[in-house]
């Protein structure tokens, strides 16, 4: 059973997805992937998220991005957004997905920075699954000796 | 029966609605006001636009503005929308309004620009109501005489 | 005869212009193409606007974009506008098209949303025209089941 | 024993720490409110983010908003960031605190929006507290029968 | 015989508008004042520059800021832009004015600085005016001693 | 004689610089081009400046663009100001040319818009050179007849 | 004699001139403050740089802030740039300020953060001064324990 | 022993903290280069800037750049912060780094200007050396007769 559920808005979301979800793999939490658009199958969409059970969302999605917004309507689970970089250096994105309203949070992460999603995601599991609470730990280690990555 | 359905998504929103109100009301266009949210009663809002017989839906909101992408997914005739100044200047909720995806257009004018959504509405109404026009072209000579408002 | 008028302010708006044109296309939508700038035929571009009896305009305009202002001026039809990202991603077009005085309303697409131009103007068109209504609906389902597009 | 701490970066970060506290009160969700600086007191922040029992931290902060990140920094526990608006409409402190790098992510809400940061940590609470999750039902019906508020 | 044409698009600008012409009669430059809309009446403003034998034209306008570029479109006299700040700072009129395609350049000047208008147009007017330029050097001066404005 | 200077800060604005004097070739005004900086040769600029017959001086900058400024302030002639897009999509140039102090006004022709430029010179030469008045003409209509350019 | 001279391009940056120096003054660092502007009296500003003896100049403008650069330019001794917050929240003055070209550096400080520009200042001077350094450990002391101010 | 300490948050900065290396190469300044991240070696980089004799720090850093911050922070020694472009231009960076609050100053260089970070620390360390204070005066001097760089 899916722990996290990743959705996207467009299928040109997928490599933001597939980043997130690699990192789900890596951290051995049970996950699914959807395209689904709350622009284009608000009903399919809606009927989804009732249905999952996910614990976490995180949903991937650019421009004039509701998808994070919708989904955060539908449930009162977490739901964690990505702004993904089309247009205007993806400032578009990150506005329409952190400045929700009162009432209906998105937990918004930085443009495209659909690992950090996951990580997150992460760190919210973690805090009934002590042996996610390790992983990270030791990722975090990991990083610490590796600086890379951006 | 309502010709142009006025949607705000807060009762914050409720002077840039009145605004497009009155216009529709100095050119006699039968029209209702209504406050419903995307984010807090998504399906009463998709229940109400599927029975709406309007015409045109003007959608105000501020912030990441999803009721006027919400509505035009939920409907296949025209939607404006209008972004409310709350944060960052009314960027945030212009962008969040103008930016849609392929397939779904939104109507936006300018930031709280509700004067000119309702004008819009008229000029769209006015293709098939001769009546209409003819009050535009009173009303755009009345302004070209008195160019006391931005 | 044209019921919809594509004008674009200068022969690199052309791109965008054509997939406006092929969505109205794909839409049996009677429409013609003209390449007139605000800023350097003005008097043409006005005659061009008075004479014409197409029911929707859509401009498309780069940089300090005035050429859809200045057809909504000319004329009591509804007037889409195009930004076209040259410079700044395309935030100067944005503003320029958007922001416009109250009375002379303009509806404003996304940043190099052309296509979504040409659905709204045939959303605008479906009102009196059923068979449109119907063609917009096919469409809709088409891309909800296809998330292949921004 | 708290399980948020809401941790704020500067004394006139107050009203915002204090929304979000009456929020938490209001869901009976134990918590504690500090004044600690990332840039003024850093060894006192680090040992009091590791001596911390919390579960979530909701950090306010304005300006280069640097809170947020140095608690995730020194947490594998969630961590929600509201940027608070000083300058330049509050861009800098979003820009700030949600542009993290890969492995320390933030969970950034709108700009001024703590009462959304106490939501989301409720939501996060909620996972393993059926009693929330259904208050937090409850507090979505209220809103969508009341949409006064932003 | 008015050698600069100060025009505003709207009675809003008046103070902008003042501004500049104070400018202009303190040099002792003949100048007159109008209120024209490139979007309200554009017909009269067109007729208006074309009769005009001003030398210099400033135009004072807000929000998608047409006014300077459609003058500059009807005569090859210098035209000079003035940005006036309505919403997002100004920001939309300074990009709507300055941002003019090849071949109708406009002369633009910082946001509400109309007083720089005026003073560039006596620059321009001194290059055959030496009474003009002692004028300048005499300001300059004095303004050198006296530091008080912005 | 050069009755235009064309002077760049650095020799990466080149292009722009070299756009500009071909403008002013084609319309036979003498003119020089020079490399001095606001900031790397202060006084070798100012004496150039000084010593200096031209009647328009255009100056090319990018970043914290001084160099319009710093010309202003030492001539009361006429200084137009190009902003050379380096980073920022050009703002940064922008602003800086654009924001000037009252009593110091430059001409701010828009992004990289070194044509422009010259021909905003020219239409300031051809207020006392009738000559130049009907080339502006030629070229404005030969352009209005080819839309090819932005 | 001053080792610091505070430097304001117009009389009304003199609040911001002021903090500075009463920072000054707290730490006991000789100061002087002068209003010079780069645009205005460039040459009187010159000489005053040569001939200062100030180990450090804080350089307070706003707009298209040129005043630190031109200070950069005319010594290699460090310059501190403080864009004030005239227009658009300061980015104007910020850009113009950190926006820099190889060669002439300028520390910039954050918006009105004349405070800052002198406790940099004062960190310089500390380098060489113990008596200094001293001073700063406790004035960041006092500052830990009271974190009353942005 | 190093005099410069250039610390970089992540290895894709090294581009620019090796420039900053090659001009205090060029001047003759022991240095260090690190790679030390505020965000992912937190207690590392406190007891490496505790330890260090660096007189002057550069910090290199993009996205949320916390790193000049912290740095400031833990030491009363000046710190120089370059932002890096990584997204929205450097924009994020350049707020994150210049927008600190007081008591806590970083002087701010421009995007990606590690070069001037260089010759801003080589300008502090010349107040005490008058063998640098002489190569700056020729490196200036040698920059005024070649203006090939931005």
């Amino acid at each position: 059973m899916a722990r996290v559920s990743v959705v996207m808005g467009s299928r040109s979301d997928r490599g933001l997805a597939e980043e997130a979800a690699s990192i789900l793999r890596e951290f051995g939490v049970d996950h699914e992937v959807r395209v689904l658009s709350a622009h284009k199958n608000p009903e399919e969409l809606a009927r989804y998220i009732e249905a999952s059970e996910a614990e976490v969302f995180i949903a991937v999605a650019g421009l004039s991005a509701a998808l994070p917004g919708f989904i955060a309507a539908h449930t009162t689970r977490p739901v964690i957004g990505v702004p993904r970089e089309v247009r205007l250096g993806g400032l578009d994105a990150l506005l329409s997905i952190a400045q929700m309203p009162t009432g209906v949070p998105v937990a918004t992460v930085g443009i495209d920075a659909s690992k950090n999603a996951a990580l997150l995601a992460i760190r919210i599991l973690a805090l009934v699954d002590p042996g996610l609470a390790d992983k990270l730990k030791e990722y975090r280690e990991k990083r610490a000796s590796n600086l890379q990555d951006e």
